[in-house]
């Protein structure tokens, strides 16, 4: 039941690890052979942090450039949000460490926490704050630093993950229409550990005794999160947009997360035409939240979509969560 | 700059653990005597979980005490929004999590963070949500088992953290005028050392060599926070409403985090009449995030507060974060 939300993106960027890590070399981590690794996961390379690089140092860099290229500057920032898979540390939240390492004070400063969704989440409360007058200028980061997470024992995961950091800075609509047609979310629980990290929080504390590792990385069971996703993905799309099931009514651009090949090969039975997706998953990798808007800034880059078009932002994470942001630039 | 959104309180409810710990055996634990540790914590007793209780069980078990209050079923929530200062597993999201013990399909789920004030948090955006008509029904969980990532080497924090949850349902508004009437968050990074847990998330992994007990549990430097809040808190309280620092216009009760003993006497320099403060600190401790909305529960349960009078929920978290809403029940 959404209605119109007025907001507007001013601008997008993106902060990218130096290294660069083949595909060859990741799947000689895990003990699989590079053929097979490069065809299962649509992954060619990704960027994994490396020296002083922190999913922090990243993120801020990616958000000073959003207010670089927007021509405003940090004290302009209403409103942080940090919408990020991964968090930096547990206690204060990563939007404070954001903040003091942008220099930002006095503005207010949170995290939305939906796993690889939560760009979507910060995105549709960055447009309930702008619509309504609360706030003016909303800065989100979405910064991840998965590489740390991985389990080698489990290729599947391993392979998939990157690290980086994007951030898009919104302001209020310059023109009547522009802003979010449609928003929604919703969660099929039966799929929560299809897709999960078991230790580090108080169900199992990482300093409680017979913590394995194999608690403190990533456990992702593809198959079961694809037969999920097909079953409830139709249903949640007609919600979303009646006929976005078969077809992209009123949409110029799908951005989706880059979950993984086999997902984004399940658009393909949506009826949607490959060259209106948008795709960052071979040079990439999956970048948890910062995956939708990496693709988004890529989009934006490249010019395959622009004022005044209309672009499906949508996606599942774990949870299993469904969901997406129909935004007219 | 908040222009009001209606939205009413259907219900609360809490859910506590079982086993209540009196301040003489915390001081034990610390090997501080037990008088001196009363008095500088203002905490007579906590409750601890034990068992098979957890954060989970915890906050489930408020969420339908609070739907039954309101005479509504699991089905009736359109949003369940996990706010809580400590997480039960890093993936998937918390909010799943509650919603698979709930038996909650279909529904948007997902999390607000800013550590001690995340109810506060939520409470804006569920009001963005019902004032915007993007939901009807939204449920708020706060759930805290801070029992676990605590350091008897340091007492000053050990003493203050106790365990419990507390559920709060929203719904459109009955009458003009019922809702928040400002809602505001400023952060202020310069305190982000003055509290935390440095390692779990990707700036230290749980995993790395060389990362100590220390790392993984809650660090408070309180005179730091008392300082830097005291410095910061009036003009933070006169942007939030005018005359908030020497009075309480407008508001017949105030509801605040139950930081510490030090923290709500801070109060008194407002002018802040003790009989008009709601306090939950001697019997529960300092809950994290769900301290705001187990101390609302308990204003409205005893009836300190009621239909048509106006809330004032405030407080600040680690960040350092000041934040407040003035809710009009």
């Amino acid at each position: 039941m959404t209605h119109h939300l007025g907001v507007r993106v001013l601008a997008t960027a993106q902060a990218l690890p130096s290294r660069v890590v083949p595909t060859a070399e990741v799947a000689a981590l895990c003990g699989v052979p590079a053929e097979l690794a490069l065809k299962r996961s649509g992954v060619r390379e990704r960027r994994w942090i490396s020296g002083a690089e922190t999913a922090l140092t990243l993120g801020a860099q990616a958000a000073r450039d959003a207010l670089a290229a927007a021509g405003l500057t940090v004290g302009d920032v209403d409103v942080l949000l940090n919408a990020s898979g991964s968090q930096l540390q547990p206690i204060p939240d990563g939007a404070a460490l954001f903040a003091r390492e942008l220099g930002l004070r006095g503005a207010a400063t949170y995290s939305l926490h939906g796993t690889c969704l939560s760009f979507l989440l910060a995105l549709q409360h960055a447009a309930l704050l702008i619509h309504t007058g609360q706030a003016r200028h909303v800065l989100i980061i979405s910064s991840e630093a998965g590489s740390l997470g991985l389990n080698p024992a489990q290729p599947e995961s391993t392979l998939l993950i990157g690290d980086g950091a994007a951030a898009v800075l919104l302001g209020p609509p310059e023109r009547p229409g522009q802003g979010v047609q449609a928003a929604r979310i919703e969660t099929y629980p039966e799929g929560a550990d299809h897709t999960r990290i078991r230790g580090g929080g108080t169900l199992k504390m990482p300093q409680q005794p017979g913590v394995q590792l194999a608690d403190l990385t990533f456990d992702m069971q593809g198959l079961q999160v694809l037969k999920l996703a097909s079953r409830v993905v139709p249903a949640f799309l007609e919600r979303l947009r009646p006929g976005l099931s078969t077809g992209l009514p009123g949409i110029d651009r799908v951005v989706p997360h880059q979950a993984s090949q086999a997902g984004l090969d399940l658009m393909g039975r949506y009826g949607w035409p490959a060259a209106q997706i948008e795709v960052t998953l071979p040079t990439l990798g999956n970048v948890i939240a910062a995956s939708l808007p990496l693709t988004l800034h890529q989009a934006l880059s490249r010019g395959t979509v622009g004022a005044g078009e209309t672009v499906l932002l949508v996606g599942t994470g774990a949870g299993l969560i469904a969901g997406g942001v129909i935004l007219r630039l």
